[in-house]
């Protein structure tokens, strides 16, 4: 008996109408013979209203009690939606963090998922009954409630199907898959049948919405085929399309995925704000002395870019920062500046991170050559480039974010026919 | 060092500034030197809403889903009170039911506490940290969360007393304390400094609402000093009043009472049917035969009169049920007519229930000949009457419950001078 695990957000389980389809879409799964656990978020607007109590009754507070407020949400919606479940004769329990247990560690408030004991779940669902698992919340080693941080429900439920073996994991969300791009920019973008892990990755560092990071790194490390998929799909319409694949993007091991294109997408990241340090002495010591800094106040360097020196002696250093922490990037760099030593300091906000992804750069050459002569085509100017083995990132002006997203999704040949 | 629980209803945690309130009146115990537990309910209207939920999704559901719902709402508030405590330099935690744990039996929706470790609750309390506990909620064998019904937080709060081995359980509500009478029938109604268990078992029973039934159960049995008083006080008020009394109701044995008074306090229950089999047989087996079926309904029958029979052959029987069981209380005699054999029905919907309560009945002769003299001056019919050691209650028509409740207020000497 093949295991599944379905995974339902906030917008997902909003009111008792949502919530009774999703009791829809999981008894499709039961019906069609599958041992079936459901991960679900709290209603929508939920868990912001408790956050709220939170913060307004102490801007600094407890974390420990935080998590045990928060964590409220999720308990709400698994009690209904397995009455939902039993409501259409089918069997169901719900499960909280505490209850399975899904240990974490100590980091109340961005706990990190430890071990999941599967044996008395697996047992349940291979029995038949359907178990509705609380996202987002785990329990710590001090015997309380811990929360995942923001988007955790993901985690969870990619946990939970590693622990229980799953064949898939089913995401339902609020869009039907992944796509070569954002559609807002590019009408012309497609929804991709398979991602690899390795991309998916990466487009959801990039600011991709559609899956947690954390989630994404989790389904790689266990090998969790994970399911992308809409909920707002009437859950008895049809699902043959194509070659008997439901619609939604599979994100999967590459060796999974038969046509394999160079480029899968085009992403781009917003929050980018780029900081220049002229005439750096050309010495040992001197990128510590910049980065060290930054690291101590939790600033995260992203795009890092220094060119051999012209005449051996000063160079000039290039770096960006997320645009939330510019000015304490600025602070800090300014506040070390004799122990850096450099001849002039650039920052610029307005600036904005393309990237070209797809784990068939690994084989094809030329594939940044491209991207760059169709950038100069269209006059955009790179300011910073940075590549890995499957991504060449971009740095360029804000203003030329579309035309740059349009034009490389074109030239890799990503446009709908 | 003196252990002291505290608790607090919906009304007193309503919103957040309610919540600080509340934590100045835990801080002001905690200052005298106190070890404190607090017991809280969900904030007002948060039970209902989340009651609301299992009902809209479906008529009948499972307890244990529900427990877990509903069990939500005293969860957030735990996690706010602990924080409020925080910020005003006081050390709490939070509590749930599972975390203590409160054990109670299977009874989900309904359950009763069985056990309270307070071994290591004790140790956090006398070591200076307030612990804030969530009412109502539990752990049941199945390890799942029960609840205990509604007003359950008063069975929590006494139960956490009686196994700290408490000096008082402090029952913050939105009256002021217990009064000889409704203050809204009878203005000149006094509040009393102390009544005894078993009075206070009889008004809670009668429809007083300031304490629930099985709360003052516990309190006699366990020996829990409990004291009732209100939460809108502000928190940082004298509290010296007469004898170093703060204003309020202390529910004690009845040793703890000096001046004992004949009669303590008038109750009425307007929720009562009266049901009349006119010409029974007086032979062995019919009282079974009206009684049982209506026991196997799940309908409590109240007061029953039968008189011996004046021609040794029939007679009547009159009993009265909880108002809204009288249909089904008709229905299921007249489904036993021919068993029961009688001669006529009849059946009174306005009709109330008053009583008068007092342990001092006990060794006081003449008590419920004054107040049948008293009603009979005021022309008030008695349809029949029952007597308990401390308590004296006459059915009468509804139409007379005010004049009937300030004409025994006054007889037994309990209007304020």
């Amino acid at each position: 008996m093949s295991r599944l695990v379905l995974k339902f957000g906030g917008t997902s389980v909003a009111d008792l109408d949502r919530i009774r389809n999703v009791a829809c879409h999981v008894k499709r799964e039961v019906d069609a013979g599958h041992a079936v656990a459901v991960v679900v978020s709290a209603m929508a607007g939920e868990t912001n209203k408790l956050v709220g109590f939170c913060r307004d009754m102490a801007p600094l507070h407890d974390a420990r009690e935080y998590d045990s407020v928060v964590a409220a949400g999720e308990q709400v919606t698994t009690g209904l939606l397995a009455i939902a479940l039993q409501t259409m004769g089918v069997n169901a329990r719900s499960w909280l963090g505490w209850q399975l247990p899904i240990r974490t560690d100590g980091a109340h408030g961005a706990a990190h998922i430890e071990a999941i004991d599967a044996k008395l779940l697996d047992e349940r669902i291979t029995s038949g009954q359907v178990a509705v698992i609380a996202g987002f919340q785990g329990l710590g080693p001090d015997n309380r409630i811990t929360t995942l941080g923001r988007g955790g429900s993901d985690a969870s439920a990619v946990a939970v199907a590693a622990a229980l073996n799953a064949e898939r994991c089913d995401i339902y969300t609020d869009v039907d898959g992944v796509y070569t791009t954002d559609p807002r920019i590019v009408p012309a973008a497609r929804r991709l049948p398979k991602v690899a892990y390795e991309e998916m990755l990466e487009m959801a560092s990039l600011g991709a919405k559609v899956l947690q990071v954390r989630a994404v790194e989790m389904a790689m490390v266990h090998g969790v085929r994970t399911f992308v998929r809409s909920s707002f799909d009437a859950p008895d319409a049809p699902e043959i399309v194509g070659a008997n694949e439901p619609v939604g993007t599979l994100i999967c091991d590459e060796d999974e995925i038969v046509e394999k294109n160079t480029v899968t997408g085009i992403a781009y990241s917003k929050d980018e704000a780029q900081i220049t340090l002229r005439h750096v002495q050309d010495k040992p010591g001197v990128a510590a002395a910049v980065f060290g800094p930054l690291a101590d106040a939790n600033i995260n360097v992203d795009m890092i870019v220094q060119n051999v020196s012209e005449d051996g002696r000063t160079t000039d250093l290039t770096f960006t920062v997320p645009r939330s922490d510019y000015e304490r990037s600025m602070a800090s760099i300014e506040a070390n500046s004799e122990e850096i030593g450099f001849g002039g300091l650039e920052g610029v906000t307005d600036v904005v991170k393309v990237s070209v992804i797809g784990i068939g750069m690994r084989s094809h050459a030329g594939v940044a050559a491209q991207a760059f002569r169709a950038l100069a085509g269209r006059n955009i100017n790179i300011r910073a480039i940075t590549t890995s083995e499957i991504k060449i990132s971009v740095l360029i002006d804000a203003a030329f974010t579309e035309l740059a997203v349009r034009t490389l999704h074109s030239l890799y040949g990503l446009d709908t026919q």
